[in-house]
């Protein structure tokens, strides 16, 4: 199986394409996708087929440039209509991670700046827009790494959930970056990735990684990390987060609401990371993140067989959220914000407080 | 599809043969199987097509009945020799599994009273020992309905996990007998069965048996429990035991030890549901209960396709375990343990303290 390379890229100018790892197929199969329509890239977005809030801002950035390559020859007006389309349209994929609204504004702010211009110097500034999106994501999981490796120096292990490596991001990852680093400096840390349920991207993905990095990796069920805290084999967990409010409260995998408590019952320290683009400030708290119900099939037919009665009612929540006062620190690109305050989360995201 | 009438019956007269429901076949296929040698039951009970310790115990109970059959016309030696044969062989089938041994003591305990007897007396003295275990069992498990219903006479939901019901035992089941009988008083009564992964018994069984007896049931994943706490959807978590110390630590189905943990820390009682026969009192606490831990498959391949790169290394611990100190209250048969101390267990077990 080919290492992972990047999990989101853009291939050609601006008549290229963008290539995905179709990650609902692994670990069995490693298979790169080309998406040459907006349907496409919507679809690979909506079926997770790529994941990870960093990772969805940069496939629906280079969607934008695909959902326009159709309009290049039309009147300006015509191309301005398409692009608000394509905007719009994809903005409707995954209702919970900010990064993809994030991303969609920032190439709508960058359309505004060149309104004037034809439709091909318009497609090719979306494409660089697109491109610097995918640069600062490396460039972001690369300080994050920096900022949080410290944290776990003194670990022998540490528990994560999801997947939050080279898979969910355009570089290493966010809190998976953290691991990697910390794993570089302490070729002994044991990492113990939660399967997370119901569509097991710890068993896929991030047992993957890490396998492929060749860090020790223990896969345990959800519920088995309360259990494994008792036993004393962890000392942090660390996790990623999709949207993170004005106050700190961070909405993230569903599970991770739980591991936050249980992190705390057993007085271990609970770390975020995640780029600043997660925050979206115009929420004052939690409450305000709309959590994103799924299918009962992926609970009910997960596995490849039926797993529960047919017609079995399910709450399948994707998301929840852990709040502030459980989070020891969250590790961004821009810094440390430790203790998790309002006037910290503001302090180190308008860079007014020195990295650390 | 039939209601569940019994897991583990009997059927006929001496000469009958143990009837059992094929619990790998469910949810979606119920199947009776008819065990009509040693053999048969050793490998049901084995594969776990029967499971749940009291319904295991009754089981190889019968065994033992339909192991002998053979040896009806055989001189008194031969018998002898035969039942001992059987025994030892139904003892290798699960163990770990408490009861057992429990049962094919009791047996042993049985026919050694009837030793100088014809062979056909002898059998039919073990065929009503086991009937007495079965008869015992269902009047355990309605004991227990009794005890605990009042506990969540005021609750709008309920969380439970695994699999304790009609399908474990010969009667209504344990934690979930409290259920039923609950449900019975309140209809609205609303059921959180968590999945229970590895072997999900709660999306296969428990979530089956709910919607067999129109309780409502909303199926879950094990990591979306704190969350669901965290909503405010239920009042009260109750769950079984495979065995507890003498003060009150209760070993059950993995994640039960963070259900304890997440439901003290929402100020949620946690009641733990068991017959006094899965007391071990020669364990002043948990510290000495033996944790099987299983095999890396039943996370890697679970239900029909690989979900984990191969040769991944798992930690797969069977059993967690509860401190008493998280516990509210332990429902049995012979009355409620509140608080769960040592000097209670030993008062409501030893019968010297009323039952409530």
């Amino acid at each position: 199986m080919a290492p992972l390379r990047s999990a989101v890229a853009w291939v050609g100018d601006i008549d290229g394409c963008l290539q995905l790892v179709d990650q609902t197929l692994l670990p069995s199969e490693y298979r790169q996708l080309e998406c040459r329509t907006v349907e496409a890239v919507w679809e690979a977005i909506r079926a997770l087929r790529v994941r990870g809030a960093p990772a969805i801002g940069v496939a629906a950035a280079y969607g934008v440039v695909v959902g326009c390559q159709s309009a290049i020859d039309e009147q300006p007006s015509v191309f301005q209509r398409r692009l608000d389309e394509v905007l719009q349209y994809l903005a409707t994929s995954r209702p919970t991670a900010v990064n993809l609204f994030w991303a969609l504004d920032r190439l709508r702010a960058s359309s505004t700046a060149t309104q004037s211009n034809a439709p091909q110097e318009r497609l090719r500034a979306l494409l660089e827009e697109a491109r610097a999106i995918e640069h600062e994501d490396r460039a972001m999981c690369a300080a994050i790494a920096r900022c949080g490796a410290p944290l776990l120096a003194k670990c022998s292990g540490v528990l994560t959930h999801c997947n939050t490596g080279g898979l969910a991001t355009a570089g290493d990852g966010t809190a998976l970056a953290v691991i990697f680093a910390a794993a570089a400096a302490n070729p002994q840390l044991q990492v113990y990735a939660d399967e997370t349920r119901p569509l097991l991207q710890g068993a896929r993905l991030t047992a993957w990684e890490l396998m492929q990095r060749q860090v020790p990796v223990t896969l345990i069920c959800d519920s088995m990390a309360a259990w494994v805290m008792k036993l004393g084999r962890v000392q942090a967990v660390i996790v990623g987060a999709d949207r993170i409010a004005a106050n700190g409260d961070s909405a993230n995998k569903i599970g991770t609401y739980g591991l936050s408590v249980l992190a705390e019952a057993h007085g271990i320290p609970f770390y975020v990371a995640a780029p600043s683009s997660t925050f979206d400030l115009t929420l004052p708290n939690g409450d305000g993140i709309p959590i994103e119900e799924r299918a009962a099939a992926e609970i009910t037919h997960g596995f490849g067989r039926q797993t529960a009665p047919s017609d079995c009612p399910v709450f399948n929540p994707a998301f929840d959220v852990a709040p502030a006062s459980k989070i020891s620190a969250i590790i961004t690109e821009r810094g440390l914000i430790q203790p998790v305050t309002p006037e910290r989360v503001r302090a180190v995201l308008q860079g007014t407080s020195p990295s650390t």
